[in-house]
């Protein structure tokens, strides 16, 4: 690695006043795909112009994290590298220009920003901002094209999807930061940083799921799970649940499926069984498995003339949609959703104000609660389909 | 042929009363694929229960009769066969059951049908009747699996697309007709029984295009034209055009089209140069081309976040549509449209006399006019791109 820091000339923190200095700070490094992250001592710069730098509480463990830890699109595989994207925290400092954020706030981060300003920010119709929205090749700072960690050797550690919540530290564009409810108990409000606003907003915003809205949900992971409790909480009057793990089976019916399907189970394709029950289709589907047989029976399990497939899961190959362009002119449409179409820093908020009351079941999402220490067990929970969330407390 | 026709027990039209009785005129049967269609004489039946026999008057070729007459698709190919979708004529007698229609009304036939009481006809978000919807392998009568065409020798003559309007007599089932204003134009409303609606519908409907709306229209025949129309009506305020016939592009500028790209001429893909005339790209836009590179450059076309490809181009290749999953990540949706999402039965009573009071530039999309004896000749004059509507009379 050509750069090396300079470390002589930065002061650290040693009176428990941080602002403005260095801090050393525990991350779990990811050194190289597939390989066990590295739980050790690194150096956190302060936040430059428009950023802030969080004292990182709780972070989890999301399917985005294990695909690009396995090192399954080489385009993203830049090393060392500070993964994680699931956090809450509490806001350390902030940098020149930070005017909505101070030290002590508690915030998420989001790795879906909104700056406020660009074309797709001022539209009502998209999240994506220009400058901020998801960009997994992306592992540095806007401002500068340079990290804000480093080893303490003086090597640069990179960036992920804006947020890099793998530490006792972060440096986040404050586009990409959410201020929140100091009330909200900052634990669950994890789960608003990705898997719960990703797929309830897909129910809620992308889709509009509304009361006696029939849904299939494919993949009952936690992003799928947070579909089914979107579609619930809007009343919809079945939600299919389809999964070839029966105990993600079982835990979708606790948490409101009516009816579900093994497709190991099954003798026929899903969406023929989906369109009996169902009387040709549902009028949603969502897609949270990231498989493209799966896609394809989720978009034709949906009812001819209005369906709508919503695209939540990863789809890394190099194909193609599985769709002939003659099957549009029936009626079915897909669309893609990020981050539930949520505008973070506008909506996210109220969103964690309406789970502050009840309004979404947050605490069943949390099947696991670990020390950061052991993060590379809670992704051995995630690859073994055992965990929905485990929570690290850092 | 196994099917013979009984002529003995029937009996034919000599007073010039025809109700109830076999019909001997004109029509140009196909008799094989590519083959110069043959205006012959044929024997017409009477129409059975919510059936309408329509005396034409006029009728014109679309390029889905000329793919179909092309023999592109195997298992379209089934001879003899009257083709023919788009038209306009007068009620010659209505069979049991027709109450919202009588001998003398003037009539168009749609191919799109709508019964009003299927699950699609009776939801506002489809135009896709259960029944009488759009069907290319369809050949016979919906009531009893038989034609009402037949030879002079007595062997069945095939219908095609719910109308087969290259005929001076059809029967249609009453879902496939469209009642009009008496003092509404045949000539000109013979428009609005495929291409016309079809491509501002999409404009109108399906797009819903909106005063200051940005648009791309790939491919400038009558249904592109249309599009252009449609947009216009409704004031966006850029009108990109795309053909490689520089005719097309002329005719396109005297209708409205703001900008006109020629691919051929053009040194980098047509949605770069869009993209940069429209700062990102367009609002809408829409294939009326029917080929997979022109699709993936329309998808391209539109803005990021909120851009809408709107697919009306026939595709008979069986190839899956040119999008990457993950690229519907940028927020860019496709939607096909049928018939321009109207409800024929429902809307085109209104959208004809919108029509007869100037709104719609109908005249324009007239290029030619021929004797309908001289059909094949109106063939060829689209398929030498000289001609957007030719209409043919009977």
């Amino acid at each position: 690695m050509a750069i090396i820091k300079n470390n002589n000339s930065v002061s650290h923190s040693k009176d428990g006043n941080t602002t403005g200095k260095v801090i050393t700070c525990k991350a779990a490094v990811a050194w190289g795909p597939a390989q066990p992250l590295v739980v050790e001592e690194i150096l956190v710069d302060p936040p430059q112009k428009m950023e802030v730098r969080i004292k990182i509480l709780f972070t989890s463990i999301c399917q985005t994290d294990l695909g690009v830890w396995l090192g399954k699109n080489e385009a993203q595989n830049v090393y060392p590298r500070i993964f994680g994207h699931e956090a809450s925290g509490i806001v350390e400092s902030v940098g020149e220009g930070v005017e909505d954020m101070k030290a002590g706030d508690h915030v998420v981060p989001i790795f879906n920003g909104e700056c406020g300003d660009c074309v797709f920010c001022k539209s009502k119709t998209s999240n994506l901002c220009k400058k901020f929205r998801v960009d997994p090749l992306k592992n540095v700072m806007v401002n500068d094209g340079k990290t804000r960690f480093w080893t303490k050797q003086g090597e640069p550690i990179y960036h992920f999807l804006n947020t890099s919540t793998f530490s006792e530290y972060t440096v986040v564009d404050s586009a990409n930061v959410v201020k929140i409810d100091p009330n909200a108990p900052l634990k669950t409000m994890t789960l608003l940083s990705c898997g719960v606003s990703t797929g309830l907003g897909a129910a809620w915003n992308t889709a509009n799921v509304q009361e006696g809205s029939t849904v299939a949900v494919f993949g009952l992971g936690a992003v799928g799970l947070a579909v089914v409790e979107g579609a619930r909480s809007r009343g919809a009057s079945r939600i299919v649940g389809i999964d070839i793990n029966s105990d993600k089976l079982s835990r979708g019916i606790s948490m409101g499926v009516t009816d579900i399907i093994n497709p190991l189970e099954l003798h026929k394709p899903v969406h023929e069984e989906i369109s009996e029950i169902l009387e040709g289709g549902v009028d949603f589907s969502f897609e949270c498995a990231g498989n493209l047989n799966v896609l394809r029976e989720a978009f034709l399990s949906t009812h001819e003339g209005w369906g709508l497939t919503v695209l939540l899961g990863i789809h890394s190959a190099p194909k193609t949609l599985p769709i002939h362009p003659m099957e549009l002119f029936c009626g079915r449409r897909i669309i893609g959703s990020v981050f539930g179409d949520f505008k973070g820093k506008t909506q996210l908020p109220q969103f964690a104000k309406q789970c502050m009351h009840g309004a979404v079941k947050l605490d069943e999402f949390i099947t696991h609660e670990l020390p950061f220490s052991e993060i590379n067990q809670a992704f051995q929970l995630l690859i073994d389909g055992k965990s929905l969330r485990c929570i690290l407390h850092l």
